[in-house]
C-alpha cells in the first residue's frame, strides 16, 4: 500500500515502544517510518539495539530500521504521526515541539492527560473528545496536536463504566492486581516479586481515581466537565507479565441485578465514530460467565488483546454490584490503545 | 517438662496439619502425642506418610511417630486436645464426638464457626468468646468443647478492625491476594497460577463478610450478637506461598487522620486474658511506614507469624480510611491461631 | 473439504489432549470427529468437560462435540486416526484392540515405543522407520497399526544429534529443564515449584537414555538397531509452563568447531518423505547466535512450535561441543509430533 | 562481649553485603563497625540506605550505623577485617590497598582468585590454603592480606568433589540451575525469568571450569598446583530466589557403587584446623535418600545455609556417578563462606 501514512515510534526499545512496533507491522492505514531511542541506540539498527521482549519475533523490517533522534522528527519531515512511549518527563519537553512541528502526538505518557484541552481517549467511550484538538490547535497556535490514552489500569475500568453508565454511577472502588510489564523494562527486579506481592505502585492510584472521571465526562467550555463519580483505588503488583485485573465494588443509581448488568455489559457497543476503525475492540465488551473468569494468561488476547473482558458479576453487599474486570495493559491499556486513538483521528479529518 | 498436656493433630499429613507438628514441637504446655491421617497413612511412621513442605526440618520426635486414625481419638486416651485440620465435611462427623468424649477440639475447620454456642476465636480480640463453651457444654452434655480459629483472611483483617473499632466501624471493604498455601496441598496447580492470578476462592467472600462480624460483636443470650458493620469482599489468589494481603477501605462514625488510625493500631494491646500466653502475638499488631510494605515474603514472618502486619494508611475518597493489612495464613490464619485459642482456654480453666 | 480423514483424540481433555484439539482445528488433511475422555466425562459437551488451559480459545465445533468412550471406537466406525494422549496404562491395553479394528493409532503414551515393530518417529530425523507398520501389521493380523513418537525431552535433543550424526556421534550427556506442561494437568502442585526446581522427574531419564538410539538407528531384520550412542541424562522440573530446554555436551568422531556445527544444523532439512507434509517445521532447526538464547518463552513458538532451536555452540572442555537445545513440548514435543506422524502415515499410503 | 574484632563489610547495602551483616549480628569473634557502600548511601544510616531483601528484619545495631566509604578504611583505625562484596572492578583496585593497610581481606569477588599466592578458600576443603598469605605478604610487603572464597557455584561442587576425591576424579560436567540472588539486586529482571529459564550467566562457566581446580590442588611453590581434573560447565539461571543446584557426571579413576559414594560423602569431615571453627557447617555434606531431593525451597537451609546438600547418587552411563548438589548461594556460597574463611585466619593466627 503506497498511500499509508508514515509514522514514527518515540521510545521504541521499551517494553511499550516494543508493542508499538509488532502492532504496527502491517497495519493497513500507517507505516512504521521513524524509530526514535535513547542516545545510546542512536544510528544502531533496531534489532540490534533493542532487546525484544516479545515471543512474536521482530518483523525484519524493523530489525533493520536505524533508529533515530527524537529531536530529529522536530526539525519536520515526511512523518504525520509519532506514537510516544517516552518517559514523562521526556514527554513533557518534547511532546509540544512536535506538535508544533504538525504532527499528531498520539502519547502513551501521562505528560499532558490533565490539560484541559488534550483529550484523554478511549474510542470506544468518548470519541467525541477528540474534537478538542481544535481548541488545543486554537490555543498553542500548532499544525499538529497531542491526544493521549488513559493510564493502563484506568483504561479497561472506563470501558466497564461507560456500559454501566446508563444505571446511574456514583461511587467506585477498583482494587487492582497489575501485571510486571505495566512498570516498563527493566523494571520489577525478580527478588521482588518472586513469592510475593506488592501493595503499592507509585503515582497509580491517584491515577485510576481521576482519568475514568475526564473520560467518563461531557466536552464543555473548550474542556471536559469531569464525570460525577467518585473512585477509590488501591493498586498492588502481582507475578503476571501482561494483564490488569481489577476488582470493582460500584455504587449506582439504579442497581440493576448481576444479569442486566452483563447484558448492558454484552450489548456494548463503540460509537459509529469509532465502531469500525482498524483497532476496534471486537468485541468491545466480552463477558465470562464462569465463576473464575477473567484470568489474565487466559483471557488477556481476547479481541488481539483490545477487548476489555468482564466476570464474576454479582451482588455487592455494601454498594450495588461487584465485578473483575480485565486488560491487556501494553495493548488495549498502551500502545493498542494509540494506535486506535490515531485511527480516530484519522476517520474524523483530524490529520 | 513432665506435666505438659497430651495433645492429638487431626488430619496432620495436610498443609495446615504441619504447621501444627512444627509449632508444636518444643512446646511449654502441650505435648504432641497422636497424630493421625488418611486411612492411606495408617500405621505408617509419619516422616513416612508426610510429604514435609516446610523449610525447617520435621522434628525427629514427629517423624518417629506412628499415624493413628481420628476414630481411635473418640474411644478416648490420655490425649486432652485435639488441633483439627481436618476437611469441613470430615470435622462436621468427627469433631462432636470427639467433644462428647471430653476432649477440647480447636479446629480450623469451618464447619461448626456458624454455631451459636461455637466461640469463633482470636484471643487477641475477643478472648471473652471463650465463656461460650459453658454454653455449648449444658446444650449438648459434652465434657469436652470445640472452639474455632476464623477463616485466614478473616483473621488479619479482623486483628485490624479491633484496633479500629473505637473510631465506629460501618463498612469495610477488603479485597484479598492469598497465598497458595491457604488452598492445602496439592491445591492449586502450578499451570494454573503461574504468570496468572486467579479472581475467585470458592466459598471464601462468604466468610470474610460474616467471620468478623461474630468476632467483633457481643456475647448476649448465649451467642453473639453480630457487630454492626457490613463487609464486602473480593478474594483473589496470587502466585505467592504463604501470606494473605488484604486491601481495605472503611467507613467509619469518626474518620480518624491516618497518623491517628496508625497510633491505635500501634497501641493496640491483646486483653489481659490473652496477653502473656505463650503464642501471643509480639506485638499484636505492627505498622510499617514505608509506602510499599507490607509484603508478604519480606513481613509474613514478623512475630513469629502471628502478627497481623498493617501499612499503607491513607484517606479513603469514597470512605474514610484506606491501608493494607497482611497476616500468615498457616499460623496466625491457622495453625498457630488454634494453638493459641487453646492456650486460652487452660488459662481460663476451660481444659 | 468434504474428503478430510475422520480422527479421534483420546484422552481429549488433558493437557495433551487439548493440544491435539486446537492443532487439529482447521487441519488441511484431518477432521475431528471423535473426542473421548474418562468415565466422569462422558455424554457431556467437551466445552463442559474440559478446563481448556489453553490461551487461545476453544473452536466452537471442538466445544460442542459430545465426549465419547475410547471403548466405542474399538467397535468401529468411519474414524480412521486414533491420536492417543492417554496415560500408559491405558494405553497398553486399548491402543492394540484399536489397531487390530483397523484404526491407524498415532499415539503420545510411552506404552508400546521400544516394541521392535512399532516405530518411534520423528519424521524429520526418520520418516524410513515408518515401514516398520508393515512388520507390525504381519505379526499381529492388524489392518490398523501404531506408531509412537517420543518423550517430550527425547523429540529436540534428537533432531539435534540427528543434523551432527555426519560428524559421529558418541556419547552425549544430556541435561533438562523441562517445562510444568510435560506433568500434565493438574501435574506439579504450586507450592512444590514456586521459588523451587525439582531435580526428578520419574522414569524420565530412562527415557532420554533410549529412545534417541532408536529413532538414530537403522531399520534391520523388521526391527531397529539402536545407534551406537552413550547417552546419560539428568531430568529437571522447573517454573516455566512450555518448552523443554536441554544443556548438552557430546563427544564425536570428528570433532567439528562450533561454526561448522552451527552451519550443519542450519542447513539440516527433513528428508523429502517428510519436507513438505502440513506440519512440517520450517525450519526443522533454528540457530540462534545470542549468547542467552534459545529462552522457552521468547523460543518455544519458533515454526509453530514445531522448529528445534538450538543455541549457545561452543568447545566442550571434556568431549568436544556444547550447546543448549529447546523444543515445545507439547507441540514438537506430543500433540504436533503426532500429527505429523500421521501426515507421514498417509503420505506413504501406509492410511 | 569486649574483646570482639571490629570489622568491616564493603559494599554492604548489596544481596551480599546484606547478608554478611545479617550473618554478623550476634557473630561470637567479630564485632560489626563500620558499613561502607556507594556515594550515593554515604552519611545515611544503614537502614534508611539500603533496601533490606531478606525476611528477618535487620538489627537496630545495624539500622542505625552510618554508611562509611571504603577509602576511609584504606586511611587505618581499629577496623582488623574487612569482608569484601565489591563488584569485582572495584575490589581489584581497593582490596590491595586495604591489605597494604594492614586490613585482612576476606572477599566475595573474584578479582584475585587466580593470583597465585591469593588463597581461595573452603575452610572445610583446603584451609592448608591460608598459608599462601604468607608468600602473598612477603612478596607485597603487605600487613594484611587478601583471601577469597570461590563462585556461588563452584562451592557446593567443590565440597562435593573433595569428599569424592580418594576415588580418583578424572573428569566433571556440572550443569547448574541458579538462584536469581545469584545475581545481585536489582539483578535479573522479573520480565526475563516469570515463565522461563536462562541458559547462560556471563563469565560463570569459565569460573566453575576452573576454581575447583586450585582448591583441590595442592600448595607448591608458593603456589597452588592446579588438581589434574577436567571439568566442564553448563550455568542456567532459574526462577528460585536462593540456592544453586548442580547436576554432575564424575569421571573416576575407582568407580564406586552408589551407596559407597553415598557413605564417603556422609563420613566426610572437615580438616581439624577447619572443623570447630563457629561458622563451620555442621554436617558439611548432608546426603538426601529420597529420589527428589536436594530441592533449593526445601534443603537450602540445611545446616543453617552452610551445609551442601548431595542427592540423587547413581551410576552413569557415561562415565561412574552422576548426582545433584545444592548449595546456598550467598550463605556458604559468598557471605557464610567469607566469614568462615576469617574465622580459618583468625584461628591459624594470620589475623
Amino acid at each position: 500500500m503506497t498511500d499509508r501514512i508514515p509514522v514514527a515510534v518515540l521510545g521504541a526499545t521499551g517494553s511499550v515502544g516494543q508493542r508499538f512496533v509488532q502492532l504496527l507491522a502491517g497495519h493497513p492505514w500507517f507505516e512504521l517510518a521513524v524509530l526514535t531511542g535513547s542516545e545510546r541506540a542512536l544510528g544502531k539498527p533496531y534489532g540490534e539495539a533493542c532487546r525484544w521482549m516479545l515471543a512474536e519475533p521482530m518483523s525484519e523490517q524493523a530489525a533493520s530500521m536505524i533508529i533515530a533522534s527524537s529531536e530529529d522528527l522536530a526539525a519536520g519531515g515526511r512523518v504525520k504521526i509519532a506514537f510516544s512511549a517516552l518517559p514523562s518527563e521526556l514527554a513533557y519537553e518534547l511532546e509540544p515541539r512536535l506538535a508544533h512541528a504538525g504532527l499528531a502526538v498520539c502519547s502513551n505518557a501521562s505528560a499532558f492527560r490533565r490539560d484541559e484541552d488534550v483529550p484523554l481517549l478511549l474510542p470506544e467511550v468518548n470519541p467525541e473528545h477528540a474534537a478538542l484538538v481544535h481548541a488545543q490547535r486554537a490555543r498553542h497556535g500548532w499544525r499538529g496536536c497531542i491526544v493521549t490514552n488513559p493510564n493502563c489500569t484506568s483504561a479497561g475500568l472506563t470501558v466497564a463504566l461507560k456500559a454501566l453508565q446508563p444505571f446511574g454511577l456514583r461511587r467506585a472502588l477498583a482494587v487492582s492486581l497489575q501485571a510486571l510489564s505495566g512498570a516498563g523494562y527493566p523494571g520489577v527486579a525478580s527478588l521482588d516479586i518472586l513469592d510475593n506481592a506488592i501493595p503499592y505502585i507509585g503515582g497509580e492510584e491517584d491515577k485510576v481515581e481521576w482519568e475514568p472521571r475526564k473520560m467518563l465526562g461531557e466536552l464543555a467550555d473548550g474542556g471536559v466537565r469531569l464525570a460525577d463519580v467518585a473512585i477509590s483505588a488501591h493498586t498492588n503488583r502481582v507475578a503476571v507479565s501482561d494483564g490488569h485485573l481489577v476488582c470493582a465494588s460500584l455504587e449506582l443509581e439504579q442497581a440493576p441485578n448481576p444479569q442486566a448488568a452483563a447484558q448492558a455489559l454484552r450489548d456494548y457497543s463503540a460509537p459509529l465514530a469509532s465502531r469500525d476503525l482498524p483497532s476496534a475492540p471486537r468485541p468491545p465488551i466480552a463477558v465470562r460467565d464462569e465463576p473464575d473468569r477473567p484470568q489474565p494468561r487466559l483471557d488477556r488476547m481476547t479481541g488481539a488483546g483490545m477487548t476489555t473482558v468482564v466476570g464474576r458479576l454479582r451482588p455487592d453487599p455494601l454498594f450495588h454490584l461487584k465485578f473483575v474486570v480485565l486488560s491487556h495493559n501494553t495493548i488495549r491499556g498502551a500502545a493498542g490503545g494509540s494506535i486506535y486513538n490515531a485511527e480516530l483521528l484519522v476517520s474524523q479529518g483530524l490529520i
